[in-house]
């Protein structure tokens, strides 16, 4: 691992030029007045103080450009890591607690040190465990959560729970206390957000605004609704009328500070802090990727790890809580042309000053804005189309997104996330462990050998050859040994049996076994026992085994050589094709 | 499932001849001789008053004769079960009083319920995720720590602990007062049974027995050292003396008894019970499967876990305690010519005579020669050869090995097995997220393709023919991804990538998203994307998706026909035989 390598920025950084420098500055406002709103709104669903949004989207910033890989990944506070830090949190100290705060901090700092650590030890491949199914089943689900636990917010009742039971039970016992004038304000927040996502830009475009500039204003659009919303509390009045507001928050820029680590706290958030780290690299990473992609980049996952590890310390040093890269902001600062990841420090730069310039006024917000600035953000995230896909695709990928779904509503982010991970993993060992195996024979003047139930071939007597499309390890030795028992049982006029292997990978200790026995077993029986298109790397294990040395048969390069060899002058079974 | 099925008794039983009633009554008079000494030693093992064992080795009997598919299988009180009810029970209630005993009792009935059920919804292929090196490792550990916990014993002291670092602790603290004439009955019955075991047999033959004869002697061996032991207890005045004695036993045969469950108790043991469920199947229906194919038999392990179920409700009801199909006495009754499972049941009847005779004189018996009999019996479960073969074989069949036996050695059985499973899971999934890719070329004059680092191939420049060896899931999506990817970008004047899928037996939705950015973004480069070598069951997946719809290039059958179609014209690079 070499410095550069560990230090991207010591590459990109010798050739920044003038242009890159102008493309990173412009990306940085436009990301800056879209991550403000959006900083406040997710501290409030982890249950934080609303400027430690604003301080989770500064030190992390600086930190990812200094580490990080993707010129384009804005990193910051994410819904689905918020909703996962209340989740954690809550279960160690009470919402709006000063414990609660610092236990955020500290899961930012485990989860940062898990990340680097990961890192460090180029162990990006666990993320690959997360299937699809899985992510896209949990992503969505935590959407769904994340809205109901903003509808307290927007009604201007008391909810609680980060899951879907004790959320609609806390709703509807405090629906009755409604609070009309922040029903209001919520609601037209939310049509404004709306509004501004889906009607402005072409209301904007009709005015005869230039495109690019529209798209700026959308942009602007939620930066806006925040002013607006704090005009509209101090010229109502809305705090004396019961609209919840933001309330003090402390002027200016955190101090750095160490957090505030005891055994127990860390033990209690190990678990979490772990979930955290891979669902926010695989989030993350994606993002990264997709956009790399676009631009024929490439991205480092290890280096990945180190970057958002970094951001996570950076997080927890600064004030914040944990923070990962988004998909929304980096799509924005892709498209507004960020050039390098100095566009992410620019960006810091621009929070810090928007922090000074708005906390004077952030006391009079009215939270109802920001549950409804957070209900129009994952609106975005939750993608009930998944279950059409995997449905018409596959029952066991269903089943994976299913489980997923329903466990994350019903029990929450943690188990969700767990059980998906679970039977996504059974699934695949209990595929393997029933593999598909075919008799093959010859296709009629060719070296090609087939299903004898899908194809036309040719077959001998008195020798089967099977071809077992997995690698041979410990879920399916049994089986092997069954399917071949069997095969033998049922025809007493069989002397070959040749286990033909393009599709065998490893054949583990478990799986050598069972040949052993399989070649014994024929052995007794009057049965030779072959292998053939045995793959390099499996032969060259096999090589030094007492099973090759007691081998009855022999090993063929290919099927054909089998073939030709034991079949030489044998008679000919012609099979049709079947109908299958 | 026909009736037949669910009760082989009714095909075997319609046929049962003479003979095979001599041929099983023989068998069975040679087991019981075996089984006395060890069901009272295992009893003891559990630790449950040497009775339990006994009661446990009669219904459990009758009911595999009933249900069991195996002609040969003995069943009763295991080593291992042993330990691990004895790890299972001692956390709930303290050895020797009567809710150990009655806690022991409801073990039988969860695992008859979970075998049984198991069994009947055809749930044998669970016993395929433990592998051969993890119930190696796993029943070595557990020979070592029976061992060590018979110490205690033998020397006439009093330890503690079902995991190494607790029972050596005690045995170090309590040597010091060490029972002398304990430790000379422990030592002379331990000297009379090896002896036995393996000096006996050649001395009879010596003295002109027919061997025969000789090795009956021999099975009787034990049973003998237990009257002697007996006698010489009664004669010696042994119980005055210090020697532990087994004490007041109750007269006669059990009633038949309804477990008294209880949420706690069920909730308690239901993991442990789940173990000893898996862990005792696993090692009965191998015993099974490897005397079956000395007959050519066949055994259905579906079938198998009724039987053991039944067996293990049976010795619930019994007043018994879990129980499984041993090797040893398996071996014996396969070899004294058992015919048919009814051997199991006139084994039965013997032990419940024994029961009958023996009980008045049980309570002279010296536990030390119980502690004598469970080590000679246990040496032969340790094998550390397992140890050089996985380190022979490969790296990861080796930490599969070493974490199980080390984990079950330092915290005991349960944790043992389940870090056993866990890493040999998570083996196999690493192993199977980077799978072996190789770059192919074709042999040259041949339909042949092999890997270019092997062999002297013939490619073409703007083709790039990759294969992957494994099923495209999960786990390795985005390594296929990266892997093309990274071809396409270190060779700009690449026009077609061709992936070549003989190996792939699965493509789960993740792979399929995968597939689709690869051929998404591939055509964004101008390269188009092919298949070649797709498996029969892999298309018909694939046909209805969105991925092969949109697919730039083709699916060919064969990579033959690929390159013949791809390649017709096009300049060709020799490639030589690699060195390695």
């Amino acid at each position: 691992m070499s410095l550069r390598s560990l230090f991207p920025v010591l590459k990109w950084g010798r050739t920044y030029s003038r242009s890159q420098f102008g493309s990173d500055l412009m990306a940085a406002v436009i990301v800056t007045i879209m991550l403000v709103p959006q900083s406040l709104a997710y501290a409030l669903l982890a249950g934080l103080p609303p400027e430690m949004g604003l301080y989770a989207s500064i030190l992390p910033l600086v930190a990812y450009a200094v580490f990080g890989t993707s010129t384009a990944l804005a990193v910051g506070p994410v819904a689905v890591v918020s909703l996962m830090t209340a989740a954690a949190v809550g279960r160690i100290a009470a919402e709006g607690t000063a414990d609660y705060a610092s236990a955020a901090i500290v899961l930012a700092f485990i989860s940062g040190l898990m990340l680097t650590g990961m890192g460090l030890l180029r162990m990006g491949f666990v993320a690959n465990f997360l299937s699809h199914p899985v992510i896209s089943g949990f992503i969505t689900a935590s959407g769904l959560i994340i809205a109901t636990s903003q509808i307290g917010g927007l009604f201007g009742i008391s909810t609680h729970g980060h899951a879907m039971p004790e959320l609609l039970t806390s709703v509807v016992a405090g629906i009755g206390q409604t609070n009309l004038p922040t029903l209001a304000v919520g609601l037209v927040s939310l049509a404004l957000l709306f509004w501004i996502r889906t009607g402005l830009k072409p209301a904007l475009i009709k005015l005869r605004l230039p495109a690019r500039l529209a798209t700026l204003v959308v942009r602007a659009g939620p930066v806006m609704v925040v002013l607006l919303a704090i005009a509209a509390a101090g010229a109502f009045n809305l705090g004396a009328r019961g609209v919840a507001l933001v309330g003090d928050v402390p002027q200016g820029l955190p101090l750095l500070s160490v957090p505030g680590l005891s055994i127990d706290l860390v033990t209690a958030l190990f678990f979490p802090a772990l979930i955290i780290s891979i669902v926010g690299f695989v989030e993350s990473v994606s993002v990264a990727q997709t956009l790399a992609a676009k631009r024929r980049e490439r991205i480092d996952p290890d280096q990945e790890l180190v970057g958002l590890g970094a951001s996570n310390l950076a997080a927890s040093f600064g004030g914040g809580f944990p923070v990962t890269g988004g998909f929304a902001r980096s799509v924005v600062n892709f498209d507004a042309g960020a050039a390098t990841p100095a566009a992410g420090a620019f960006t810091a730069v621009g929070i810090a000053v928007a922090t000074l310039l708005l906390t004077p006024y952030l006391s009079l917000l009215p939270k109802a804005t920001l549950a409804a600035t957070i209900i129009v953000a994952v609106l975005s995230i939750i993608d009930l189309s998944i279950f059409k896909r995997a449905l018409g695709y596959s029952r066991p990928d269903f089943a994976a997104v299913a489980v997923t779904l329903a466990t994350t509503l019903v029990f929450g982010v943690e188990t969700g996330i767990s059980a998906g991970v679970l039977v996504s993993v059974l699934i695949f060992l209990y595929r393997s462990s029933r593999p598909h195996t075919a008799i093959v024979g010859r296709v009629p003047g060719t070296e090609h050998f087939r299903n004898i139930k899908r194809h036309a071939v040719e077959t001998h007597p008195e020798i089967v050859s099977v071809r077992i499309d997995e690698s041979l390890y410990f879920a399916n030795a049994r089986f092997l040994e069954d399917c071949i028992y069997g095969l033998v049982s049922d025809d007493p006029g069989i002397r070959h049996v040749i286990l033909m292997c393009p599709a065998v990978n490893i054949v583990d200790l478990s799986a050598l076994e069972s040949l052993e026995a399989i070649n014994e077993r024929l052995s007794g029986l009057g049965v030779t026992f072959h292998l053939s298109e045995v793959k390099g790397p499996v032969m060259d294990k096999l090589k030094g085994t007492h099973f090759i040395h007691e081998l009855t048969g022999q090993v063929f390069l290919s099927q054909h050589q089998a073939i030709s060899t034991l079949a030489s002058g044998a008679p000919v079974i012609k099979r049709p094709a079947a109908s299958v």
